[in-house]
């Protein structure tokens, strides 16, 4: 699995939402309604990211979720970070 | 529910395995198998959470967790972060 350059990775993000490249990593927040929905939606992005065995860096506090995703054996953004950003997209949206 | 003092706050964490205190919060990390391990537990203690209707701010990456309590409210540590952390070993150690 290769690196994306910048300008890869950049053209990538046009086709999601509110995605952004910050420190090797591309990155996104989210607001739910409360944590159960919070919670939730992790737990759906959990199963996805196990099957696509890619996880994420993230953090919740009560209704917020940061997600920030990398390819740790590159030490940068791959196409692993950018299909398990539009599944999470699609989970999100869904 | 009142905020703790530091010396109450650390005769509290003696009774609790690894857990800190720092920046107004009580903290700890967990170590799990893997991914899989560490979302389970953190899904037992999402329930825990919304029974005791306090929440942590937690960030996971593969099979760490680290967990930070304190309650929002009082700008501080309280009754409800220690309780919250004696269920958290509880399940954690189950």
């Amino acid at each position: 699995m290769e690196k994306l350059t910048d300008n890869e990775i950049e053209k990538a993000l046009q086709g999601l939402q509110g995605w952004s490249l910050n420190n090797g990593s591309i990155s996104k927040s989210f607001k739910f309604k409360d944590f159960k929905e919070a919670f939730s939606t992790m737990t759906r992005i959990a199963f996805e990211c196990e099957a696509q065995n890619h996880h994420p860096n993230w953090e919740n506090v009560y209704n917020t979720l940061n997600i920030a995703l990398n390819t740790h054996d590159v030490g940068g953004v791959t196409q692993k970070d950018i299909r398990l950003a539009q599944s999470i997209e699609r989970i999100v949206g869904a």
